[in-house]
């Protein structure tokens, strides 16, 4: 039966954690790798350096398990309580074995349900609108919810076009029932399959199986049509916005933080120019990350955790291949204690 | 704030829809290309032959597709009605743009959001809950969720121990908030990293990415050690299925049908006779599709739709890559009509 969504549990983020490679990778290192130079990358994308992780093992999963470790470690979190582990990603260890259980095992969530979420740069998003219904369902009290990718295992570092934006990272934050009606209120999402023309790995899906040539022709890295990405993404990502804006009776001024995907500083800027949201409310990190794709958004969290009050209204958005867009409200929940 | 689990909205499947290729692949066939024999196959796996689609356009999202317009136009669905896609797959058309968003605008779902996921042959069991969970929420009324895979892109049609398997297919759901209480009740959901070892493909992943060796290697096929999985299915299906039997205080008597993942004909057996239920209430199609990984739990529902009535108590239960597996109980919600 249809019930009133009043009644429905709450669900909020209670806990952040996130891992990021040691490993720097700067833009006066990629000139020496490709035809570029820093100041150009800097004002084309903002992004100055960006992390990877250069040993083989430190694969996706690896930068999911640390992160996830953070969180437990700085809050007391007892893994072997958590209910359900979700990962957020495009580059899973492996296809077929999927990476959330791996995860799961390793950090100790024994008793979880766990899966991967595949929606590229939007897939964290995706992913709270995914963790939120759980706790909603009163089934799952602590739902774990990762963005990890490791970009560097499908960049070409001979194509200057995506090797500058990409880097390698994890983040991940806790949901459970909200305890003060502060959380997750509500998302707008939507999508285009036209995208997937334009942002793709060409080979090693079911279209376009893994052949001999694959390889030598380099069909097995990620590769996007900048300009076409880009219009989307401004469209899509400002317009969403202001839906959920309009939705939820709010007005720019009343938002106190906007989370938005870290693909590129320009696309940021056009996105939040036309929200009308003054500058300093929009959360960067991407000068030192670049965009590290499902990671994004939590480790904006995590860098900025300090900052955010109980109460503040935090407007979240990401656009990324399918195409995958969206944007979510959430009132942030806690007080930061160091 | 915490409230009563029995104040949630109930979810519902209200509808069914299925598509498989024409071209069928038969044992004989088998042994034309392998030394194998239908005699062989049949007693191992219970398979006599499965679908495969050889046009190259027919990939899993073609498919996923074809299932969720037969959805909809054997049920007068209005796709611009449906307010998420989920596409349940370990066989994405491509990586990084993932198939739901194209599913999605190819059969007019343009107001939906929609990602995939990846739980393997759990896939579109533990898309149930996540679909289950979205009704819950009260945010989205219309889901539909596809199980899709095209194993025949992945398999190795010179490896006799999984070529005689896996099969081609896709089936598609509508969960609707329940309007006379019966829909899906609950589940418990589980998983063990350690599976990854036992089933998986090789390079591709972010652990091991392609490689110049990859494709000659025949390590961008699935593998599996057949003996270990088999050991952990059969335990962890059957196990996970009497507790959930014991949480909902049923008895085998009471249980109207089994939906099990249709792996292998001798894992299903294994299976139910440690849940001590009657063999004419364990469903199977393996015969004639094989193993079809996400898709063969919609593809019991659609072909044995005809025979649920209104209250039929449906005990479903999966297992696969990951390791992860599960078993959900669900009311059935509607009597049949031609």
């Amino acid at each position: 039966m249809k019930r009133d969504s009043s009644l429905v549990t709450k669900a909020a983020i209670t806990a952040v954690g996130s891992y990021v490679p040691e490993e720097v990778l700067t833009n006066h290192d990629l000139e020496q790798m490709v035809d570029t130079n820093d100041e150009w990358i800097r004002s084309l994308t903002g992004i100055s350096e960006r992390r990877i992780a250069k040993t083989p093992e430190h694969s996706t999963a690896f930068m999911a398990i640390k992160a996830a470790q953070d969180l437990c470690q700085k809050n007391n979190i007892n893994p072997a309580s958590i209910d359900v582990v979700l990962v957020a990603t495009i580059t899973p260890d492996y296809q077929v074995s999927s990476t959330a259980p791996y995860v799961a095992t390793e950090i100790g969530a024994t008793h979880a349900f766990a899966f991967d979420i595949s929606a590229a740069c939007s897939g964290f998003l995706y992913g709270m609108s995914t963790a939120a219904s759980f706790i909603n369902s009163n089934q799952y009290k602590r739902v774990l919810l990762i963005g990890a990718d490791k970009m560097s295992s499908i960049v070409d570092y001979t194509d200057r076009t995506t090797c500058i934006i990409f880097g390698d990272g994890a983040g991940a934050v806790l949901f459970e029932p909200s305890t003060n009606d502060y959380g997750f209120e509500n998302a707008i999402h939507g999508n285009d399959g036209v995208g997937r023309d334009y942002l793709n790995i060409h080979d090693g899906g079911s279209l376009h199986p893994i052949n001999e040539h694959s390889f030598s022709a380099g069909k097995h890295y990620v590769r996007q049509e900048g300009r076409t990405v880009f219009k989307y993404a401004v469209k899509h990502m400002s317009e969403t916005s202001n839906q959920l804006i309009a939705k939820n009776k709010l007005s720019p001024e009343k938002i106190d933080y906007v989370i938005a995907h870290q693909a590129n500083k320009r696309i940021i800027d056009a996105t939040t120019h036309h929200l009308a949201v003054a500058k300093e409310k929009v959360l960067t990190n991407i000068h030192k990350y670049g965009n590290t794709t499902a990671a994004t958004l939590p480790l904006l969290l995590a860098d900025f955790e300090s900052s955010f009050k109980k109460g503040d209204k935090l407007l979240f958005t990401a656009f990324g291949g399918g195409f995958t867009w969206g944007a979510a409200y959430l009132t942030w929940n806690y007080d930061y204690k160091n």
